[in-house]
């Protein structure tokens, strides 16, 4: 087991009916910010609902912070918490507006030009570059990212995706109502549960260091959410599907998976490039990638892709290649039981686009990934081209 | 699955040479009180190097926190924290130091008679009778109770254990270095498997609420103890078998496990009251407990027995009947293959002795125990004639 730091402060009201938590956790003198992306929570009434529970407290509205959110919508939600003296964000909504949420709070006291704020890569902003941040609370609304749960943010700019980092970037409170994400569209829970299966793929099917335990918790999320992936996406308003759902996008990423093993992000980074290119979803483009990355990087996995067969596929017999085989085959079929596709030329992309997203990629400084950082762009090329 | 909140602050810093953190997790100006308990860190020369990374703070000792911590004891620590005006304990040690800690932290700004925080029961102590407590931070010594990472402590005074929660006993951080649990006696390693076994139990073994997720957490946690108790008994040395149970014994009881989902502490509880009457180890409590418990509970606990005999013990053949004998049966075996007895008798109690344990659970108000809190004073007699 590698050595590692666990830290995780946010508060997690879970279940029905929780939404009074925000009178409890948001000051009573606080000037809030509600932030929101395209409209649904609007649209639904849920606004309002929190609106009503906020009481007297002085309250903005801050809407239309897109999906893969961008650095110049977030900069004027920076401009409104500054003008209006806002003391305490409200994120309503997914990974997106959460995401957003926590580059507005990071930014707005942030005295240089807030674009550095997006050079840090992975590692935490430092606490004397930014000190202060707005406190913020999160209600959720589309169980995905894990978000509500950790303290990183993915920002774009240009054609890029900026991973932020920040120990002041942790939700002060999220509200996770699975209720609440029940009208959903189909597509974007399928795209949830693809979403927290690759996240915890990435931190599991690397190479054995003795996380016993955290191999056994990886194998339970991905069983759950094989268990109840299926249904959730079927039937919207089974509770127990959703709640399973739910709970398995946010622990997927807030560091118990990954603690004290290496972690491989490829299948992200692959992915990020996808989506800034040909505006393919982020989980489409990891039901497209991850099989790819599995195939093509049979040999440095091996180990835990039987280990992947054995636990969660449980396949007992057989050989090893036909295990590591039916394993990954297993996989693309579960993204596809979901209605999602697993080929790029299943978006109309070819094989002439490749370079194109090599170039992505090197532009990016993406030439040394995984989990022995020995993922060339020729490797990606290879993944690439299994993908088509 | 149930409604929960979950919330854990405390930082966690695993692995080895972690010792160093104190430094940066502890203020530089802060006058620090080392509490500890019979010496064994003292002699091992640990306090030593605690004080060498301390540097120039003020400090203080106070040693003798004995197994099972005392009231009678810990107000002494209290009365030296108000008079050398100490602002942040170190404990150095396991779970009888730490939750010792953790009334002393509370105790210290509390202006009444601080026995009144023992009456607390299961309910936190709200934050307007203790809004105040003494930061504190743990080194772990021995992996056992998980009273590293969460907010309760068990303190006892004359002949009763009571249990006392409270929001501000979060340890700011604690250290887990596996190497520095290399020295324990081979009893209390085994005692630790079994109370992180039992705990884990104790928040799975109830009725299925399709809380899906946080079942195949706990069966990642029995199957790690299972995989790696025998081994970090017989090889202390043995750090891949260590870290495990280290982080298995952390996660046991940090919420995770039990959040949304029924609990059943009856083992526990019942332990307790041989530990006070006979001074039986903790750990040896519950392993003469939890099988008696689970003979006894066979039709409460149906369903997931049978869960727990297939996913926890892989029994695939057999009717419904044995398959929950053999689990059963298994897990008197495993506590057994640690070294550690799972009947009474082999303590030299007999049935003549049952009368009195019944006394202390009805002075105790332990008459309605168990998840379903129908587990009467006449079904504890039956649990403890099924455990002679």
């Amino acid at each position: 087991m590698l050595n590692f730091d666990f830290y995780n402060p946010t508060r997690i009201l879970f279940g029905k009916d929780r939404l009074q938590g925000i009178d409890r956790y948001i000051p009573a003198d606080a000037t809030v910010l509600i932030t929101y992306g395209g409209g649904s929570a609007k649209k639904s009434g849920l606004i309002d609902k929190v609106k009503a529970v906020l009481g007297k407290r002085k309250i903005s509205e801050f809407g239309g912070i897109e999906p893969n959110p961008r650095y110049e919508t977030l900069i004027k939600a920076v401009e409104t918490v500054q003008k209006e003296k806002i003391d305490f964000l409200l994120a309503v909504g997914g990974g997106s507006v959460i995401d957003g949420t926590k580059f507005v709070a990071l930014a707005s006291y942030y005295k240089g030009n807030s674009r550095d704020l997006l050079n840090y890569a992975f590692k935490p902003i430092p606490l004397d570059v930014v000190g202060k941040a707005v406190p913020f609370g999160t209600i959720l609304t589309l169980p995905a990212t894990g978000s509500e749960m950790n303290s990183g943010a993915v920002i774009s700019y240009e054609h890029g995706k900026f991973i932020v980092i920040s120990q002041l970037a942790f939700p002060r409170f999220s509200i996770l109502d699975p209720t609440l994400t029940f009208t959903l569209p189909r597509n974007q829970v399928a795209n949830g549960v693809i979403d927290a299966f690759v996240h915890t793929m990435e931190q599991y099917l690397t190479y054995p260091v003795g996380g016993r335990l955290q191999d056994h918790i990886a194998e339970g999320i991905l069983q759950t959410l094989i268990e109840i992936g299926f249904t959730t996406v079927a039937e919207p308003e089974n509770y127990e599907a959703r709640a399973n759902l739910v709970w398995c996008a946010t622990l997927a990423l807030n560091g118990i998976v990954g603690a004290g093993v290496p972690q491989d992000w490829a299948t992200h980074f692959i992915g990020h490039e996808l989506t800034s290119l040909f505006g393919i979803d982020h989980g489409q483009t990891l039901a497209i990638v991850l099989p790819a990355v599995l195939e093509i990087r049979r040999e440095q996995k091996r180990a835990k892709l039987l280990q992947y067969a054995e636990r969660v596929w449980h396949m007992g017999d057989g050989g090893e290649e036909e295990k590591i085989d039916s394993a990954i085959e297993k996989t693309r079929e579960f993204f596809e039981s979901l209605g999602v596709k697993t080929h790029l030329s299943q978006y109309g992309i070819g094989a002439d686009k490749i370079p194109v997203i090599i170039e992505q990629l090197k532009a990016h400084g993406m030439t040394a990934l995984s989990e022995t950082q020995d993922l060339t762009l020729d490797i990606s090329r290879k993944i690439l081209e299994r993908a088509l």
